[in-house]
């Protein structure tokens, strides 16, 4: 009963190199990435037991999506194969001013179209003590909507701890419904929220002002404070602030609320960025890696979510293939990035 | 008036490197193709005018299919930007007894979903005295079926010579109606038909049996008699044979019905392939621009047309970058491959 | 006759991987680029009638260079193929206080050798609005600052507008003439001039020291005041201001002055440089596109060439690829290089 | 009990790439392999139940082998971490007259230094039903050769059918003992052996001349009968011939002796191989995976073992990516390697 | 007699591509470094007599190793082959808070294994008036340690000024003695020692604390007194001072203690690091060259090897191939990185 | 009284990719190469002192010229760093059909410039025992043709033995003189005569009709025996034959006429190509090296020339990096590709 179950869509990542614009030269990064994998990834980094569920279609693309699962330690056991196309995100790097850019291609995936009939929900939570999600799914597609909400619920059934990362993606959200109007019912299911502050202003329709600055984390705190009243199930309410200076340099820090009291993370100043893509989800799996193993220490579980998160940044590709041992080492105060040999 | 229009969806094809199967390591090569843009493309190599009329997304990705136009020549000024996706297809090269393999990931694409009607048909053929499409365009959705019909009729109205390449794609064709019915009107509206044997079976449903060896020309010779039987209209009946003896190595030759008679071409044994895909379309090319320029002499437009195909299997990508001077050596007879310095 | 003319030289650019020297791994990024045709390129790019005129050698060089500029939308039309060679130019890209370094290798190229004749002046400007060019050409032999001298003032009796990028490379100049001697009657011809401190003091001669400080726009405006002195024809006067504080940071900003008043741009703090080279280029195109547009608004022209030229500093090869909107995101403000997803 | 165990080194491949001599570039590709890995991951991909045994080192390099294992779904529980190195093979590909070149440089590997009493072999062998071990590890040292001889003492305890790829390696056996004297009480304890002839000469002491030729197919079946009376123990002896005609082009065919007689696959020509290596191992899976399936059926797993070997020369890398369909539309007689679209 | 002789390890260097992960994607670039191997080259590069001495083993692997030694100008006739392995080390490019990390892959390498005596030292040094060896060698086996001992004394004898880097490496000094009672012996022998805080604290036993930090040069210095009293035999004492803010920004400075007094470099802020690796052997390698040629110029000395040092750092693989008139342009003060053509 | 002397041009090499053509991808390989410096390498490699003379131009590209012959052995202290460019040179490779091709950017080359006034011939021949050249430069410019007339000259007087490779290049002599008016004066000094039968119609001007083919060797004796009769002093001539089936599959073979009779080589069928460029030049340095060694065995140089040349065809870049070792195992008869492990 020790595995976390993610559920989400996992995409073809198609990248130009380095900091070329796409197509710019004829050659493409081509990984896999998307918000949950990312995180069910990090988990199994982390040496936890990991499941990741989805629908993916037939054939060699959907393949090679599992075998990079499996290559990291990814439980793929209970993904089903279903009609659909797989996921394409396309991917540019920015540089200083300009900014990186996302195109997403994912009209008709595979889990865009499937029905929440097609689990088996029983099978998989069997061995589940968390379920994570994000609120990516429910934003492709009304049945991609509705499968989010039965998997949540037969999570809670199974007796497991919901998270939820907010992660409002404005280029999505195009099948007719708002985003508070999908996702407020599907907070007031869930144990844990992870999101920054437009996220919830966006995703759940508060208004309050935040000026979405260092600077100004009482405004934070506040904006905490209402979701917590308007959600009083949460235990967790975990908000994640990034400064960006430009596209290589942000400042990164995060903030917890649990039972216990309200945590504010120390600040990271990341300079030379390699690739932030991954950074919000490797900061989940820190956090719910240390929440499921020790739900009693809050303010570790922040800073070990928060160094995580940092060390992604200097990471390619979507998925956070930091060690343990260096986060640990991050914690322990060490980012001097000193060659270690 | 001596545009030659080419009608097709243009796709970004994404080929795993050398001989890798896909996603083997994480690199694709990123070009793009499709059969009718490839014919686009060879014929303004060849120094034709040639305008390429599609419907293409906005945004970076269907930019650079249109920069990839641009660069060789095409012009694009009748491109539609439209609703709906980029097409894209995944290559796998084979080598020996291992096949190539194509994957369509095509459903969606703004030229399948297009209107008919969303063209300026006047505009479209207003200085053109050719117009050229191919079997492909029809089997992707009942819209792009009438699109080419529409385009046909509208091009014969205009005064152009109407060019159709059957290209049978199995994995088309879903849309629920056979190949047969949408295919044989078009072909009775056209007026050079371009196909090879399997094109001719499964697209215009004769059944007649043929060797589909090189050692039976009287077989094709006789399946030419049929379909010219069948479609009178058609003033010019070209086939491609080739024999695929593994990935690496076929023979290539073709067979030109004309109102002069019935002419073979020499045979080609390519031993090296360096990439096969596009090369009917560079045969399609060199036909049309040898019968546009010189109607009466047929023999001369079969060789250049199987010398102009030749060519292309040692080019990678879709199109066929030979230029004209390249063709003419090698139909003045040096197929050598000595080094020119 | 809305068309903006550009004349120089294309070379090919062959740069060294990365951050690599010069042949430390056996391998070059071979695209093309050069004063002239970058601010082409940038041109075409903002949506403006671009068409670039050079002499280029016959063969496989000099027909890519030209499809480089058609992939962008450059009219090559006007491009007589002559003989001579195509010039090169190798690139290794500088880091920290190592700095950038080019190699010319453009002896005897076919730009250099052309006779002024060579060309049909009232052919190359029959629908031209605008002609740019710059202080390159002049410097590599007397031909060729005949030809620009001639091209000039066929654009002048045209009816064009006039731009002049002073542009001084002491590696050219080589040719027996000093720079002041050469360039002087030209500025003496033309509308706008766009320089930096340094292509003043030793294009034109002008002693007067500069602190080429950004603390010191007094001193550039003095100096912008002398030029207008002496060249009383101008009616505007550019300079930008680079300061380099190591090969990957740099401030960049800008001063026009216009027949409305003297002005200042927003300084840009860019320090991840991808590529520098061009960067002047781009602030060429954008003050043009600008200016040709609204020549009332120099305050706008102003901004929107400086924000070009910023994004240009994050995109490698010689061309700005940045679009329109991008500029525009750029000039509202948003420079924080957050993910658009 | 329906897993398959294999056991033996998994090594760092460096090769240089394409065609280039070692190091002439300065990039090498950086895979994993080694004959036992080799099977264990057909049989994965094959869809069989695979688990590798071996001793790593702990680090990045021996946690980057095992991550490859679990991409392709081989199961890597019962690997051992221990001290000693990560063996490494330099391989260059040859061709035409150059032959490929291998380079070992794995003395001092964790697999060559371990106590056979590190591992647990009941557990090893828990659900196990079949053992693959070849004659490579036991050349690397004394330790290792013990290690072999454990091992399948062991699994024949546990009731698993044992195979024995010869596998003879001239540039190993440098720890005092001969080939014969070490391998020849190993096939005494199997059930089935792979060689070809040259492995049964060199490992096996049998000193009976063989023509080594496709054309004395008569002299291979004696040698298959000699090695059958003297052990008597085997049920199934697998002969592979290659012709190597050049670097590139081979001949490939096999021989299987089983309990219902003598067979003799289909002869595979070969003309353009993109990487031999692991072809042998590819066959060995084949038979495996063909044998635990069905062991009446001899032709079929002869036929279908060389067919999966065949098309592991199209595959770059030491594993056979080819997947069961492919393997069986081989079989099924469509060797003309057309494209599949 | 004017060749500078260094002795030491040369090993393959195996990196992952700009900053991924070691085997995130399939490539390693190879390139070949090492202390003394560094140093070698840095004082060929600066058009000193340069001869490195080592022990290699036979094959295309030690092959290499001496072309790339041949390319850069070193002599390396003085080498010799024996058995025993190539030494390997894996790098892993850090970034931001992510340190670089090395893993060594070097047991059993040839120079580790062979006897001080398999050297004709009389040879070695005879046309030899400088000697530089470091402290990794030393830390390798006992062996080396012999063989260095063996190195300087036979060096002392032949006249030679002798250098040692300390070079302090906690991954070796694996063979069961301590760092101190190795490297004290081999001070005391020496002319010039070269060192930063933690090399003199962890190879000297020094227990004096030192602030390490940029602020405190005092401490230092009074290191610099403690070692200076302790080994009076030492002529040069110079102490390289890194500030790590994070894997891309450091600080860089140096100080020289000389019979003429203590000096103290300008200090480099090198904030986008392409390479540190070998940047302390760049500034050996300067200091040898200054001294060498200048001995009594001590201030010149420690300014040209700290600009060699941050040139290094903009250098991708270990050797520094920074030109004697770039170190100058540096040291003449323009670290602008202002483009050079 | 030793070493082997070579004069030419070494050109920078700048090929596409793979197959592609020039400019298709932006990438270029950068290697350096020509058919003396060729020679030069080859001796080298076979452990022959090799010493190469050339002007080059001063600067990072000449500079990487120089440690290209560095690195494989070549000494390079007679070359002179001159005025003019580096020559260029661009290779497309072709396949099947499609010849490879060469475009030349050599005009206005160091070496095409320089006086042979500019060496000291006594100096460069001081310790020479052969000078090789060829007809490259005598056809690049009058200065060229007159410094090779000059060293020949020089280097009989020093007593060396002389030869010529004809190399006719079509492409080349382009300064007004004819080939046989320059080449026949030449080959009258010389000792050695190599050449194809297409070098000996268009250099030295003789019009006896070759049937080219392998099957008409008397043709070939017999213009050997014109060519000995024409030019009594030459003591060997040799004729090497290519068979240009298509540019991937070349048969090979030579023919060598000594004091001692008339020899014929075997035959190689080279069926996959990697590089062709430098076969010839593989082959005289093969010759060279074994008739220094051991002017009595003709046919053994023969052999060993030819060998050397079909493993040329077996490797990128210009240069022959095969080792004696692999060459003598050819000789000995294996040329079945077999993988060496």
């Amino acid at each position: 009963m020790n595995t976390i179950v993610t559920l989400g869509e996992i995409m073809l990542r198609l990248k130009s190199p380095s900091y070329e614009r796409l197509f710019q030269s004829p050659l493409l990064e081509a990984t896999f990435g998307g918000g949950e994998a990312n995180v069910a990834v990090s988990l199994a980094c982390l040496g936890l037991r990991s499941s990741y569920v989805t629908a993916l279609p037939e054939g060699p693309i959907g393949d090679a999506a599992l075998q990079q699962l499996s290559r990291y330690g990814v439980d793929t056991s209970r993904v089903i194969r279903a009609s659909g196309r797989m996921g394409v995100y396309f991917l540019e790097a920015g540089s200083c001013q300009r900014p990186s850019s996302v195109i997403y291609d994912r009209e008709g995936s595979a889990i865009s179209l499937i029905s929440s009939q097609a689990f088996d929900w029983t099978r998989v939570f069997s061995d589940a003590r968390w379920f994570h999600c994000t609120g990516i799914t429910p934003a492709i597609s009304a049945e991609a909507a509705l499968l989010s909400h039965t998997a949540i619920v037969a999570a809670k059934k199974a007796g497991c701890t919901v998270s939820l990362d907010l992660n409002y993606r404005k280029k999505l959200w195009g099948y007719g419904k708002t985003a508070p109007s999908v996702m407020g019912p599907l907070v007031s299911l869930c144990d844990v929220l992870i999101a920054n502050e437009e996220d919830i202003q966006k995703s759940l329709g508060i208004k309050e002002p935040v000026a979405a600055s260092m600077d100004d984390l009482d405004g934070y705190r506040a904006l905490m404070e209402t979701v917590q009243n308007r959600y009083p199930n949460l235990s967790y309410i975990a908000i994640t602030l990034r400064q960006s200076v430009s596209a290589d340099v942000n400042g990164w820090m995060a903030l917890l609320r649990s039972p216990q009291g309200v945590y504010q993370s120390r600040r990271y100043d990341i300079t030379d960025i390699v690739d932030r893509v991954g950074a919000g989800d490797a900061f989940s799996a820190g956090l719910i890696a240390s929440l499921a193993e020790k739900p009693a220490d809050a303010p570790y579980a922040l800073e070990f979510a928060t160094a995580a998160s940092c060390l992604k940044h200097t990471i390619s590709g979507d998925f956070n293939l930091s060690t343990r041992k260096e986060i640990e080492a991050l914690l322990a105060g060490d980012s001097s990035g000193r060659v270690q040999r």
